[in-house]
This record gives C-alpha cells, structure tokens and sequence, in this order.
C-alpha cells in the first residue's frame, strides 16, 4: 500500500502476524450469498469489498457463491430475506433500517461469520466493520455484534463551486467540479464514496451552500446527466445525493421576475425542476439552502418568512420523498460594530424560533452546533432543541476553518462529543442534542447530523494526514455516539498507521489533546475569533473588532469580553432553557470555558481555575506552544516506525503548526500586556 | 466638450465671452511656421495641438503658412534655426533643450506673437502654454515669457502589469495592456501622451517595477514591436519611452543559469538586449529596476551589490545613451515585528550611502520621497543628498495609494512642496531637495524627478475628477517648483471646471485643505500606516503591528509612537546632515506633526499645539470629519454650476469619504479611547 495516505483508513495492508493470517485465511476463503451472488446494487458493493478487502489484507482471493462448501466460511445476507441465514441468526432485536449484525454461528460440521443486515445497504456497513475488525487484528471467532445507526441521516456537505475551488477547503480543488464542468470520469469519487460509507454516510450535498451562478444550473438538463453519474456511483455505496439550490433560481435561469414563495408561477417552477431532477435521479435525496443569509437571496425580498420558502420546496419535493435541508445560519452581516445591542449570537433563534410548527413535514432546519460559526469554543446553539414542532439536524464542520485549516493538528471528536452530551433540558434532565438529534426527544420526522467536508483533491484528500481522523472520527460519531473519542482516535490510527504501540500511543495521544492545545494558543475564554479576517488563520486579535461581522471581544484597558446577560447585556443568555440560562448568566456560575462569551469582566476577575484572567491567557499561551513543541518532539521519535513520507509529511507541518502557535502566543501575550499593563506573573518574554 | 473628464484639463470649451472670443481671433487666424510646415515630427505635433485648441474654443481654424499674410499671427519655431525669428526675438537668455519663449512681438505694420522653443519640443511646451494662457482667457498682447523646466528628466512610472491589472490602481484598468498583450490599437494611448506633453512630462516608464514573467519579455522581440508602436506615439509628444526590466531576466528568459552581473555571459545578454531594444526604438530612455527588494530577484544572490547590478546594465545602455533608473526602495520584508533594533526606515541609507562615488554616469538613483512608503506624513529620506558622487532623482506618487486611492480628496502638491523645499543641509543651508533634484548641488550628470502614475482606463483617467489635479499639478510642479500650490490649483480648476468664481473658490480651497483634512482623520502625527492590510485604504489600527513589514507604531496602555532616536532608538536621526539630525533627535524640537515618527511618547504629552497627544488624536479625527461634511455642503452649492454628470460624480465620491472618515474618526478614537483609558477632554461620542 502507497503511503501518500490515498488509501486513507481502508489501506488493507497485507497482514505480517503469521499466525492470525493463518487464522484469518480459515475464515475468509469462501464468502457464502444465499440469496444469490447479485450483478448490481449495493450488495454487490459489499461482497466486493470483502472481498478486494480480503485478499489485500490475507493475500487469498475468497470464492464468491451462493452455496457453502467449506466448514468456515462468511455469509453476507440481508435479513428477512427467508433464506436459512434467518433461521440460523436467530431472533435479532430491532435493527433499524440501515442496521446489521455481525455473529459467528457454531454449528455440529460448520462455523461462520453472518454479516447482515435489514437492508443491503445494512450489509454494506456490516462488511466494513468487519473489515475493520480484520485489519485491526479482532478475533473473530465469537462475534455477536448487534449495530444501529443512532440517526438516520449522517451526511455531509461540500462547499465545493463548480468551477473546482473549495470555500473553507483546505485540500487541493474540488474532487467533483474543475472549469465549471461535472468530473464524471473521475475514479476519486468513487474512492470517496467507498470511504464515506465505510463509516456510514448515506447523504452527500455536492456543491456550496453559497450557490453561484453556474452551480444554479446544477439542477437542469444542461448538468443533470453528469451530476445523476456522480449519484449513480454514490447509489452503490449507499449514498443519497443532495443538492445545494439557489433560492433566486427562478429569476436567475427560470425567466421569472420574481422569487415570491407564493407566488404560483414560482411554485411550479419549483415542481418541474424537482420533477426534472428525480427523473435523472431517482433516488435523489433533497435540496439543501441558505437563503436570506451573508447576502443570499431568500424569502425576506417577497415579506415572506423562512417556512414560507422552505414549505414551497418542500412541496415539490414531496411527491418524491424529497427533503429540504434549510439552514439556520442567518444573521445580520452588516452590522455596525458601534452597535452593541444587536447580538449575532441572538440571530438564529431569534428568527426561526417563532416559526415552529409551520415547516411541512420534509424540512429539516439545519443548525450550525453553536451559536456564532465554528469556533474552536462556543456553547451550544439554544435554538437546537428549542422548536419542538419542526424537524431539525446538527451541522458541525470538519473543515478546519477557525481551527488550523488542516495546517495544526486539532482533533474535533472532543468537541462534537461535548455538543452531542450538552443537556438543555427542554423536555428535562436529559434532552441532550444527541437524543435531540435522533428525534428522540421531539418526535421528528427527520432528523440527523451533517457537517461541512474537510477534503479535496490533494493526495491524501485531508491536506494533514492526521486531519483524515476527523473525516473518519465524524462518520464513526455519529454512527455511535457513544463512542468515545480515545476509542475513536484509536480505531483511525490502528487501520491508517498500523498496530504499533508507540505509533499508536504518540498519534492517540497527540490527537485527543490537540483540540485543548488550539484553544490554548488561539482566542481565549470562549471569546471566538481574534483571527486575521478572510483567511480565518493565525492571529489578528482587533482584525474582526471593527468590522460589519459581529464578532467582537470588546478589550479594552480594564477588561474583555461580551455581556451576553439579561441584566446589562443583550439577553442572549435568556435563550436556553434552565438551569442553562442562569447558569450562563451569573458571572459566578458561568463556566471558565465560556466566561467572555457571556460576560465582559475585567483583566483581573478570578476563574474558578484561582487564575486571573490575564495571567490565564498569558499561561495557555505559553503553554500551547510548548505543548506542541513537546508533541513535535514525540513525533520526532516514530522516524522509522512510520513510513518515510508520512513521517517528513506530518513532521513538516507540525513546523507550520509550532509557526502559528508561537505568533499565536506573542502576538496575543504583547497585545493584552499593552493593552492592561498587568505583567506576565512569570515574567516570561512577552515582546 | 463632454462631461465625462475624459478630456481632463484640455477641453478647450467654447468661449462664452465674445469680446474675449473677438479679440483672440484677432491673433489666431494664421499660424505661421517660418522653418516650413512640418510632415512629421515634434513640431508638427505643435501645430497640429494649436489648431485644434484655437479650433476649438475660438470656433475658426488657423491658416497654417511658413509665410505670413496677416497683420496679427502667430508664429512657431525653433530658436536658432536661422529664420527672420531669432531676429526677432532678439537676445534671449540661455534656455535649456526644453526651454521655450513666449513673445507678443509689434513690429509697424504687424503684431505676432512668438511661441518658440530651442528644440521642437521647446515648441511643443510653447503651443501648450500658450493653448493654457487662451484657456484661461488671459491677455496675450503683450506676453514676454522665458521658461526652461527646473529638471530635465520629468518622469512618470506606471505599475501596469501585461495582464491588464495595474498595482495601485485605482482607476480601472492598464490603458496599455489587457490579456498579455500590448494594446497598439488605442487612441487613449495619444491622449495621454498629449495630457502629458501638456504639463511637459518627457519621460514614461510604461510597466511596473514588479515585472513578473510576461513583462520579461517586453524587450524581447515578442513584444518590441508593439512596444515599439507606443514609443513612436510617445515621440510625437516628445516623450521617452522607459521599460521596466526583470533583473533575473538571463535566467528567466536568457536561457542562462545565473544574474550574476559580473558574469561575461549575463553582461553579454543585456547588451545584446540592449543593442536589440534601441533598433526597435532608436529613442529609448532606458531601463528601470527594482532590484533585491521585496522578494525581487538581484544582485545580492551573487554576492554582488547594488552597483555592480546597476553598472551592468549601465554598460550596456551607454552605447546609445541610455539611462538605468535604479530604485533604492529596498529593505528586510520578512522583518520579525517582534525585533525593534531592525528599522526598516534606515534600509535605503544604510544600503546606498556606502556605494557612493561606484555608480556609473548613467546611471541615476530612484528615491522615495520618504523613508517609508508614500505615507501621508514622512520626513524626507536622508538619503536624498547624502551622496555626492552619484545621481539621484526623486520619486514621488501620484496614485494615492496610502492617501485615499482616489475616492477621498488628497491634493498632494502640497506635500510634495513640502519636500522640495526640505533643507537637507548637506552642502549647508540651501541645499534643498528641489535643487539636489536639479542637480545644482552636487554635479549630476543626470537628475529630475519620477512619480508613480494615478491613471487607468477610467473615463475620467483618474476615477476621483479631482484626482485629475494631482496629475496636472505634478507636471507644473516639475517644470517650476516655485509655483505655489495655490497657483497650481487654480490653473488646473479653471482650465477643468471653467471660469466660475464660485466653482473656483470651492474647488481651490478644497483641494488645498484636502491633505491636512485627510491626515487629520487618518494615522496621527507621522505614525503612518493603520491601514487595511493588502488594501491600504480604511482604518485597521493594528493592521500591520504584527506583521513582517517592519511599520509598526508600538502604542500600549501608556504611549505610542517609534523611538528613532540616538540614545534610546534605531538612530535613524543621525542619518540626516545637522542640524536636522538634532531637532529630529530631540523631544523638544521635533515638529509635531512628525513627533510619533521619530519618539516613543505617553499620551499625556503635550505637543507645540499645546494639546496632548490624545486630546490631538480625538481633536483631529472630529474635525477631520467636520471638513469633510464641510466640503461636502461647498461642493452641493455647486449643483447647476458644473455640468451634472461631473456634479453628481464627485458628490458621489465625498460621501464616499465621508463613510471613510467616519470609519477612520470612530475607530481610531474607540482603539485609543479603550487602550489609554482617558476620556476626550470635550465629552464627544466615543464607542
């Protein structure tokens, strides 16, 4: 296997324990479909890769048939199908849809493995795991694995343009687009697709939230047959394809003058594209918009309201079993930084909250995880949860925009799973977004997590070869949420660097602590931002303070922070649900975390850490570049152990990382020490 | 004549005044060439210019003879060519090469009026003048005029790329290039050469200094050609045609491996270059060169200085006397901000000054008129005079790119008065720039004065019409820099905006002021920058504080500004020639307005004007916002009296700066406000 990191964590390398192989091979050399060796569909897809698995990995190709004949052997069946894999996997409690079950039967003259699931494409995800299991080394003589996904969408999105750049894309150009045109012939698609549903994605949105002119034709005879190719390849793997629409559609390439959600010449226009699209595309998963957003066009032009513009599609959609992904990422963007009473943080729940209930069935509001936009710390958006009539999703962001840009190491798993565990007690103790999500606290129709893609055509599709962990960690995620990330962390790095225990424990290790290092040397507190603008890396601490974006931290002499409490701020606090809301509004209560996120104190005011403010961001500071030198050094220590270009390939950007963390580290330790005049307690070198 | 200022300051309007008109008719009904009217050349060029004018604003062509018939005529010539004319003219004191006279000759039985140069473009000046003096509905009858231009090189730079884009543009695109070609076709190229005749420019370097890979070839025969075709237009208005040139140019296209200029083969190259430049144009002025500075390849990689760069290419421009313009704008761009001994101010001097007396003759050095960049307040760079033994020339900019970029007022005649009467002392007193720049200090062999060009394919050439002044005042200011900025507006308003006293009065009085009103709301006291990163237009107070651009202003909780001095600075003071060295050194005797630039002081300072440095800061950037609402009402008074489409342009703009003084006022007084902790002694509203 070539370690560019194409392979990603499907490497399958040939196996070096004689012994386990030896065992393995007893297994693997014939792989049983009763119900017939299929020619297409998605069990097709995973008898072939069990089988190109296998034979990598083992080194023996296994015989594909639909009769044992050997005394071990694996069978790959969809359950409920009545052949005799039902009878032999005896009763199996409730498996949803895309579940499966992993279970080696002992029998008087045979023994095998039973991957199966309730559909083929649960037969899909069983192969995968137990490759997993295969190339993790797992003995697999007493499986007896029952899985589920938690949610029922898991999908991602791309922000990819059709003319092959990547907003936020930190990995090359798009995989999908280059010069305006569809890249129908590229193999890369379906090496991603086979990665996504190797984790269990079933929902891609292929093209930019942002949709510009050319993407709008997207959904037109004049692209449709390429993109129905890409959904084609997508379709073996299990995967439904979504589109990102242009709300102006119709003005833009429809002819009308108008865009007016009620009006009846937009509706129906809105019908014959969706009817258009479901004939290239059957099984087309839906429309995924931002509109009335960052100078995107939307409802708000017609006096109309955000289910006004949803339900219009939504209705189109219907006929089909289409759904509208519609995002909640709305906010002022011209605001003026003079203006303090006007909150950012406020925005989303401000507009959609009084909406609930009036989203037809197939919406999906899509909600960003915090509040603002993917900070490396926020609290949690108080609208998720907070709509109990109106289907919703969670959208996190591989993508490492405000978090190093696939240039710093910063594991995500960590703070995904302090989303997902967040409790806001909308229906009590114990509403949190996980259950939220699964639609097991409000009874949604639909419901799910996506998040924005980190990939692209770099070699190694993630830019960082560690940055593939998140792609990975996300998939697994929300497969299982309960999950945690050092059981996460260590799945990735076992099939994506191979089993040895210092590789494994320097990776792991530097992985799960990486999100706590970023946070260290970047914005402190929970006060977001302080990023030089546009590009959203490195340090620029008043680069955001005067701009139209509402992103400020408000330091001055004394203090920093925001006063988000209801008695001398802007309420925002007063948007969650309690004990949350008072727990975020006392000054006392408020965790370290977030303190500046909710509170503008002085320099001088006390964590619950016994630091002072200042001397708390001085300390990080300090600290988040010796722990990365500290982790390049441990890096340092796998020469030979990781194969030669991934080791320099890492070690070159963990240099770029140490780069960014110490003028993380001086700029902000100079520019607070001007401003307060309160020396480092160290008296370290601050400039 | 249309309003769209494409005509600039020549639009010869029809004259309104029929006295006036009755009068001028009387003198310009024949136009006498006693030499023979010319087929081709520089004098053609003349005559054609005064038939068009007279044509124009009188309504009646001129009769062009070489024998007069008339009893009121005007003849044009050249001095010394042996017709009845130098008779005539009688003793006329030395003119330079370029000098002209303007004579109201009455003789008994005729009257003329002589516009005559000692060369063809002598006359050419001469037409232009006498074309202004018509303009401006000046008495003609009996002019005795004598001018020689102060500087014989009369430059301006264009930072044009092949592609189109012009660096510092602000004023659409190249009129000289699009899409990596050389646009021959084009009128506009003729008129800006006659615009430029107009105020007697001799001299045009047609690409940027930043030559990138296309523009190396430019003197190659790919491009020469075509090139070629510009300089022969250019000739016609008695202009030289300059290139830009790549000093990696032997590797980048020569086909060499090395630059090195002391190489056999790389000086072989360019003389070969050379020798192939001067058959395309026989007229060519000769190279500039913008070497080891910001990332542009030089001498230095050779281990050879900025003299024997410059001498290479000297040699090889000698044979058909060409010049080599040499920018001494070089200095470390990836200074670490973190190092305060390293000032970039002291860069020019600290490189240049040793190489004195190693220079060629032809060679001539292009200085900043700062240490810095084109700042709205600079001192003058030391190294200007501090070098005896090697020409200099200086180098100011018209594109305002640090100054408002064209969409807020900025006259900069004003400052650059400034300059040109600035006292180096380095021969004792008198030893001003503007007679260095003319080489009547030290013995040039070539001086003058270069700017970097404010025009694009705008319309109006310049985007702002008032910016149409900065370009007009620059070539009066370079052929006389005794003319006062008064003057100078005052011209340039009557000749753009017709003869209306109030027009007049508004227009001059706002120009006039528009520097100190520009300075008022931006970077305080000499401190500089504050800019927008990349952009160099609205506030960003710590915008390049941190970055590797060596302009910082150091402000904390307590003070601000750069300690330049000797005992506790960079000891860039001591670059100047005493007694400046000391007053600049010195708290007490540093001019205010440069006081941030040379000392490091705490806001409680109290400045000559009796104010604290805060109270300044506050007081400034209010009234600076005053003045602008100020000329905005002026300007509004104007409405029917300039044509609409002008009016309502330039409103336009002003309000344009008005948001941008409002930007600059609120957030310069926010940052300093929470930074200092002291209020604005009058209570106003700070953020």
């Amino acid at each position: 296997m070539g370690d560019n990191g194409y392979a990603a964590w499907l490497r399958y390398d040939q196996m070096t324990d004689e012994k386990l192989t030896d065992e393995y091979k007893g297994w693997t050399g014939e792989l049983v479909l009763p119900s017939g060796v299929p020619v297409e569909g998605v069990l097709k897809t995973a008898a072939q890769e069990l089988s190109r698995g296998i034979r990598s990995m083992i080194g023996t190709t296994p015989t594909v048939t639909h009769e044992a004949s050997q005394q071990r052997f694996i069978v790959l069946d969809v359950l409920g199908g009545g052949t005799w894999v039902d009878q032999a996997s005896g009763i199996v409690p409730a498996l949803s849809d895309e579940g499966y079950i992993l279970k080696t039967i002992h029998e008087a003259d045979r023994e095998y493995i039973v991957a199966a699931g309730r559909t083929e494409k649960g037969a899909l995800y069983a192969a995968f795991h137990l490759l997993r299991l295969l190339q993790s080394g797992a003995a697999i003589g007493q499986l007896n694995l029952i899985e589920s996904p938690k949610y029922s969408l898991r999908m991602i999105n791309h922000w990819d343009n059709i003319d092959g750049s990547v907003e936020r894309g930190y990995s090359g150009r798009s995989i999908f687009y280059e010069g305006n045109k569809v890249l129908t012939g590229s193999d890369r698609i379906r090496d991603y697709a086979r990665l996504m549903a190797s984790v269990g994605i079933n929902g891609i949105a292929i093209n930019n939230v942002n949709v510009h002119r050319e993407e709008t034709f997207l959904i037109t005879e004049k692209l449709l047959p390429d993109v129905a190719r890409i959904a084609e390849v997508f379709g073996e793997y299990g995967i439904k394809l979504f589109l990102s629409v242009n709300y102006a559609g119709t003005i833009e390439i429809g002819g009308l003058t108008t865009a007016d959600p009620l009006d009846p010449n937009v509706r129906a226009w809105w019908k014959e594209k969706a009817a258009e699209v479901y004939r290239y595309i059957p099984d087309f998963g839906g429309f995924l918009v931002k509109a009335d957003s960052e100078n995107r066009p939307g409802p708000f032009t017609y006096g109309r309201d955000h289910a006004d513009g949803a339900n219009m599609l939504a209705e189109a959609l219907e006929p089909y079993g289409g759904i509208v992904l519609w995002r909640c990422f709305v906010y002022n963007c011209h605001q003026d930084w003079r203006d303090r009473s006007t909150d950012r943080a406020r925005a989303a729940y401000d507009h959609f909250k009084p909406l609930d209930g009036r989203f037809e069935d197939n919406v999906i509001l899509q909600i960003k995880n915090g509040p603002m936009d993917f900070q490396v710390r926020e609290p949690v958006s108080p609208l998720f949860g907070a709509m109990e009539h109106t289907n919703q999703m969670m959208e996190f962001q591989i993508a490492q925009e405000y978090t190093g840009q696939q240039k710093d190491v910063c594991f995500l798993i960590p703070q995904w799973k302090e989303v997902l565990n967040f409790d806001t007690y909308v229906k009590g103790a114990g509403s949190t977004v996980k259950e939220i999500a699964a639609g097991r606290v409000h009874a949604y129709t639909h419901s799910g997590i996506t998040a924005v893609s980190n990939i692209g055509n770099d070699e190694n599709w993630t830019g960082h070869h560690l940055a593939q962990a998140n792609l990975y960690g996300y998939g697994r995620l929300i497969w299982n949420p309960e999950l945690t990330s050092e059981e996460i962390a260590k799945e990735w790095a076992a099939q994506t660097f191979g089993g040895n225990e210092k590789v494994q424990d320097v990776i792991v290790n530097f992985l799960l602590e990486s999100w706590s290092i970023y946070e260290n040397y970047t914005a402190p507190l929970g006060v977001g931002w302080m990023v030089t603008p546009h590009y959203h890396y490195g340090p620029d601490i008043d680069g955001y303070e005067y701009s139209k974006w509402g992103t400020y931290h408000f330091a001055d002499h004394k203090g920093i922070g925001v006063d988000r409490t209801v008695a001398t701020g802007t309420g925002y606090s007063s948007q969650y649900t309690q004990p949350n809301a008072e727990i975020y509004d006392s000054l006392e209560a408020c965790p370290d975390e977030l303190l500046l996120f909710f509170h503008h104190v002085p320099y001088t005011h006390q964590l619950k850490s016994g630091k002072t403010v200042i001397q708390h961001i001085y300390d990080t500071h300090f600290a988040g570049v010796e722990q990365v030198e500290y982790w390049i050094s441990r890096w340092l220590e796998l020469e030979g152990l990781v194969d030669e270009e991934r080791f320099r390939h890492v070690a070159g950007r963990m240099n770029r990382q140490l780069e960014n963390a110490k003028q993380w580290r001086d700029i902000m330790n100079t520019y607070f020490f001007r401003k307060s005049g309160i020396p480092d307690a160290h008296n370290r070198v601050i400039y």
